[in-house]
């Protein structure tokens, strides 16, 4: 039987979409598959994962080239589209190459919610791939046409955050 | 600075519970952490993950000794009962030992909800745990009283899920 390669959406604003997708990179790793994870905000605190190719065989990482864009700015920094713009040309190389069983877009949704990705671009991406490739789109605030398209769409939603009780980033478990 | 481990639930509907825990230990790993996931209701498709010691230093998983409970009966069989009883003993020994940074019970929600297990022993447990120990508790319909009181609750929502839309379970992905 031919492989249906899914596509699937972690979003909404609680914690595991990022996670969940590199639960999902393990998983398959297990079970002999290549994986890459494509970058499309790079949070600088995260550290655990980018170790993650060390260890998992078969399992890429590509972090976008400098840290966490300017989330502050009301519009984004061209210098933020030029690099989203690289970042997605990378993506769509990997997916299109047949060298990976599933792709991990992190942050992806969040990248088109933030002007920094046309939603067309991701839609085509998805069109375009080959037919056994799993794709993961993460972030929150996923485009309704993506999540008409997907196959799997998990919402996690936050009921209690320790930040809000003044507990701190813990290593190893945020970062 | 004293490490303060957090109390971790991923509950809800959706997926991704255990997949985000399984990302939360890849994390861990990659900060030179030690990492044990204690399975209480064993899903005997999920190979994947079982693969991941090989691949992760520091990484142990504990599988329940046989496959998946029988969920269909309105009360659970006796040999569950006993059987989620050794693994709460296991997991409570891994938990105090001092061994592990990061200790995953995986599906005690759901042996909870199933009354395979106490909420009780649960809170003792939580109770107990030295400081610098991060928990995670996996599993649909946490009861109110952990939710209570851990630091961090994620709910997983689902928003769409294929095998509505007659997709079988993929390899490498769902297991």
């Amino acid at each position: 039987m031919a492989r249906k390669g899914l596509v699937i959406v972690h979003t909404g604003p609680g914690k595991g979409k990022t996670t969940a997708a590199l639960g999902l990179a393990l998983r398959a790793v297990g079970q002999g598959m290549r994986v890459a994870m494509v970058q499309f905000i790079k949070g600088s605190w995260k550290y655990g994962e980018l170790k993650a190719p060390e260890f998992l065989p078969g399992f890429e990482i590509q972090p976008m080239g400098r840290g966490f864009v300017n989330l502050g700015a009301p519009t984004p920094d061209p210098e933020d589209v030029a690099l989203a713009r690289e970042t997605l040309d990378a993506a769509r190389g990997k997916v299109l190459s047949g060298r990976y069983d599933l792709v991990i877009l992190d942050e992806i949704n969040y990248a088109v919610d933030y002007g920094l990705v046309p939603v067309e671009e991701v839609l085509r991406l998805i069109r375009d791939k080959p037919d056994p490739v799993h794709l993961v789109l993460t972030g929150r605030n996923a485009r309704p046409e993506v999540v008409e398209v997907a196959d799997l769409v998990t919402e996690m939603r936050e009921v209690k955050h320790p930040f809000r009780a003044g507990i701190k980033a813990q290593k190893g478990i945020e970062f």
